[in-house]
């Protein structure tokens, strides 16, 4: 029997800021960060299982504290045993009687428990020897309706509809995982929509999208409207009418300013509009989504939990879902918000970008296809080109599509560099930030 | 000019689950903790504000680490115009670019900025001699909408029909002030009603509670049906036909069995069904109101912040509002909830207990008394008589309501003592759980 038999956790933030890569109308000044957990146990393999929290900044440290405290939990505990049952693994953890306090099922305690519970997938996933989306789409019908709390769930989805779900898409499982080999899952770009690049960036990177296969980009919106009506102009004279054009308000708005601001750019065709107000504000959500029909809503990257999202389903407050890697606690609830989509028939369209979230987050879509809502149609995955050098098997991009990853785990490891050279604050890229180290060194 | 100087944390942790005070259906065994922040300034009156997050354990420390992500922004700053304008202090932490990432305005992170604000209007009090409700109460309807972030309420709450209902209330400001240091806030009593206490304690203590004066007692439910049963019909008969008994399952149901339970329980003439599942779930809660009626739901100690209690009062999910001292962001916060109820005509019934809760909540209640909602009708203040010995100013109940206190300051400043024997892990109280110390000791 191997045990777990320690977490390593790191502190990893990138100067991002000092170019205004990823700046929105919200987030104006991002340093893309990442507070990572690495579990080693004792086993003869060496396997080590990774996982991480994006922030964009910040705070990254307050994350690397709730690993600590979710420690105890893990160190000592029989690798084999936790792996047959990551089910209960999570269970233990989100319903924790004194930790949910800090919840509950939200913040900065519930992302660290997403991390260990992709922590272990990974584990899970390295040492069955093949990629995660094989893992969660090789597993039965009944061993994916373990994995998932129907807590709180069951006014919008039973156990037993979640069965029939997984039951109906299992023909054509190995159809369609075949078809994803061969073509990849579908991408769309952020790359050249961030509000701080200039008019002649945009227009530069929206054609580079279209050359490279693309067929939707996203612009960041909400700064001002003259600016974003001049930026999404631009835009569609680059691209033409053919592809797609959505943006991204960040949660700018009001309820009100976001239908009136929205109505100035709807002659753009717009794709959808992400994000218009409060992820907290399921009914302003769904008033948005009524006022602005057919602009349809999307949203979902800062969407605390599968509660939140059940009723964001259940209101009609979104076309679109987004589902992130790290906002909830890991592959197991997102199998839940990725059947929760399922039973309302709506796309799965997942939040990327940042750092390492392009590469965690694929692994889900291509398992939903395989094995739940068995379609790629209206479906696409954000992409964007930042960061992925520190990837030891970084996400790749075939002619605007994902192309399935084949390396055993979940994805997410990075270089031993990366660690030495962005550990925060002690990383050589932050020391060159330091006076007083500079002034040492010389 | 004065400045903060520095801001001195502390883990205080009571281990009050040896007892089994505090228990109920979700939170088995909580040791009652606090996340405590003081800060200190140059300034020579001596002043120190505090403030805390309430935990009930683990985790405790997570908030203290948010603290110091947090002290960048307060060490340094000018002490005189931070205090005269906490809502643009409020805004600039809240909205932080880089920390609202870890939210936005849930969880950790959220809880920690209000611990600070709260400390800040603590020291606002102290230095003006007054106890905070009537700092509060003093100021104009301008000042107080001041105070309050607008953003993503406006379609609920703008700030000028905010204005209208201070504006309404100020002429009775000065008889409700006198009428509530003459009789004090009326208040109720969960002592008696812990699911882990035995039925003659519950008994004793309902005897004891109507005996004191209280008109409305709580009990916990949700472990069992017919438990849930037998102590109604015991407490029922302990406390004769015209005391309320309010019933708290602490998140504990589904909505079809939240309803189904509470059928169950109806004969017991609820004064509320507190907490019947998730406190995100708006839509749920507004099922279950539906359902039950006329059993009136209440909710809101979990609730992460104003936008979730924005929702809960448009879909009508609840009849009573809860507001908590230290979940959202303060008092700014707080004080927009207020504003809320009192446009929708909702009753606000504080959640106090744990540690330190009824000391600052109280200040809450008064002041919407006085300056917001004018009236004291279906109004009552949580209270629990644990820890109470801790504070230097500890609440005082008589004739079952809250004596308005009239010390300065915001009533949370525990003893030195305190910090000694309860902070985590080196306090005495904890030192006796440790065998290496006590082997060691020995």
């Amino acid at each position: 029997m191997s045990r777990i038999s320690y977490l390593e956790t790191h502190d990893l933030r990138f100067p991002t800021s000092r170019d205004l890569d990823g700046s929105d109308a919200m987030n104006a000044d991002p340093d893309y960060s990442a507070a990572y957990v690495h579990l080693h146990t004792d086993a003869a393999d060496g396997h080590v299982g990774s996982g991480f929290v994006f922030t964009i900044g910040r705070g990254n440290d307050v994350e690397v504290a709730a690993y600590a405290v979710l420690a105890p939990f893990l160190v000592g505990r029989d690798v084999e045993a936790t792996l047959n049952d990551l089910g209960g693994f999570w269970r233990e953890l989100v319903h924790d009687s004194q930790l949910r306090w800090l919840g509950p099922e939200k913040g900065v305690m519930h992302m660290a428990i997403g991390a260990v519970v992709n922590a272990l997938w990974d584990l899970k996933a390295k040492r069955a020897g093949l990629p995660l989306w094989q893992v969660l789409a090789r597993l039965s019908p009944e061993e994916i309706v373990d994995l998932v709390d129907f807590r709180y769930l069951s006014d919008a989805l039973t156990r037993e509809e979640a069965l029939e779900i997984l039951k109906s898409a299992e023909p054509g499982r190995a159809d369609r995982e075949a078809r994803l080999l061969a073509e990849g899952y579908p991408a769309y770009t952020t790359t050249p929509g961030w509000l701080g690049y200039s008019d002649e960036k945009l227009v530069r990177l929206s054609r580079e999208a279209l050359e490279e296969g693309f067929t939707q980009i996203k612009l960041k919106v909400g700064g001002s409207v003259e600016d974003d009506i001049r930026r999404l102009r631009l835009a569609r004279e680059t691209v033409g009418p053919d592809i797609r054009i959505a943006i991204d308000a960040n949660q700018r708005w009001d309820v009100d300013e976001a239908v009136a601001w929205i109505g100035e750019l709807a002659e753009f065709d717009l794709a959808w509009v992400e994000e218009p107000t409060s992820p907290d504000d399921i009914l302003g959500h769904a008033e948005i989504a009524r006022r602005i029909a057919p602009v349809p809503v999307a949203t979902g990257e800062h969407i605390a939990n599968r509660v939140v999202f059940k009723q964001l389903l259940q209101a009609r407050s979104l076309s679109y879902l987004q589902i992130d890697a790290t906002r909830v606690a890991g592959v197991n609830e997102n199998i839940a918000i990725l059947l929760l989509a399922a039973k309302f028939g709506v796309p799965v369209c997942p939040h990327a970008g940042g750092v390492g979230l392009c590469e965690a987050v694929q692994h889900l879509s291509m398992f939903d296809f395989v094995a739940v809502s068995g379609t790629l149609a209206y479906r696409r995955i954000e992409y964007v080109d930042h960061l992925h050098e520190h990837f030891v098997t970084p996400v790749e991009i075939r002619g605007g599509n994902y192309v399935a990853p084949l390396a055993p785990g979940a994805g997410v490891d990075v270089w031993d560099d990366t660690f030495v050279n962005f550990e925060y604050p002690q990383g050589s890229a932050w020391r060159a930030d330091d006076d007083s180290v500079v002034a040492a060194a010389g």
